[in-house]
């Protein structure tokens, strides 16, 4: 648990709410929470759909590495207490992003079950959906596009999440992507239909024959 | 300084840049970074300024005390170093909101003018503007709508900037806006003209007479 140290704060009612965004966007702010073994395909996965979405007309942004770990969340190392902190941030940062009527998705490893629970907990039930990128640790270990995983077989790397480090799989996640099964095109689609029958967005219009 | 432990970090080019979102919106994501003395009335005209652009047909999102210091930031207490890193993150989120094309007002006492400079620096030039809510000592004092003055001046508060803690004004803020000489309608009035002008957003076509 993270101490609250922050006193002396009272709240004020937003004048526009995340109703109101939702109501003349279109479509609902909503969390889409990746997780997955490293080079399980969540990053690429996550700014495919952040494109389609894009290009369906709705504001998403990805959260990851590029913009977290290296700058938010620079202070943090891979230690499970950093992780979790880690991961408690970006719960908070996707929240917000949420509020503010966007599809924010966030592509980290997350590893922790509870963590992750955690990260739910903090939006109203049908703002967060939680995306297996499953995919067989041979299969991550065979793509190994940053040489992280051949590293850490040879004690380079510590606290490796699926070679020195646990990673606790979804027990109920929303979506589960098998993106060592299918193309990319089909993980995105699976997705964006997801995102349609749950209302989250309009399905396109049917094209002229 | 935040010390760096995040490592085996690579950068992914995004496939939607800033400029895709903002010639999309039709406006500018940029920062609107408030500084000011406690009850300079930052929040009550941040709220006002995210409620007039989104009536105007931008995504405008306040941060503030609210949904910061509350949450992300609840870790942190009010000592000069715990301020710095508050800042800090504040700093890092409103550049992923602007990143991700939204107009995003920071209402916060940022009393420090390194790490106002520091959360500037985050920015492309023309991103960032910084807006001095201006309001004499004795009139924050006077307003004082959560009694907050009056009980750092008995002593129970501690390190309460303007009586107990250091306030540094800003020196070359893009917006001045004196709290106590306006109307909250001007003050708004005045910031919106000013985003007009930098081209943040185009000017509301005239109305039919």
């Amino acid at each position: 648990m993270t101490a609250v140290k922050s006193t002396n704060i009272t709240w004020h009612k937003p004048l526009v709410t995340q109703v109101d965004r939702d109501h003349r966007n279109g479509y609902k702010g909503v969390v889409l929470w990746f997780t997955g073994l490293p080079s399980s395909g969540k990053s690429t996965l996550a700014h495919q759909v952040e494109r389609s979405l894009f290009d369906r007309g709705c504001n998403a942004y990805v959260l990851d590495g590029d913009n977290l770990r290296h700058r938010l969340n620079k202070d943090l190392s891979f230690s499970p207490e950093d992780r979790t902190e880690n991961i408690r941030r970006i719960g908070e940062v996707a929240n917000l992003f949420s509020d503010a009527g966007i599809i924010v998705i966030s592509a980290f490893i997350s590893p922790y079950r509870n963590d992750r629970a955690q990260a739910r907990a903090l939006n109203d039930p049908g703002r967060f959906f939680e995306v297996y990128c499953k995919c067989s640790l041979e299969a991550c270990e065979q793509r190994d596009p940053k040489g992280l995983y051949r590293r850490a077989r040879k004690g380079e790397v510590k606290g490796f999440t699926g070679v020195t480090a646990p990673y606790e799989e979804p027990e109920d996640p929303e979506i589960v992507i098998e993106t060592d099964q299918h193309s990319l095109d089909e993980c995105v689609s699976k997705i964006l239909s997801f995102l349609e029958e749950q209302g989250v967005m309009p399905a396109p219009p049917p094209q002229s024959p």
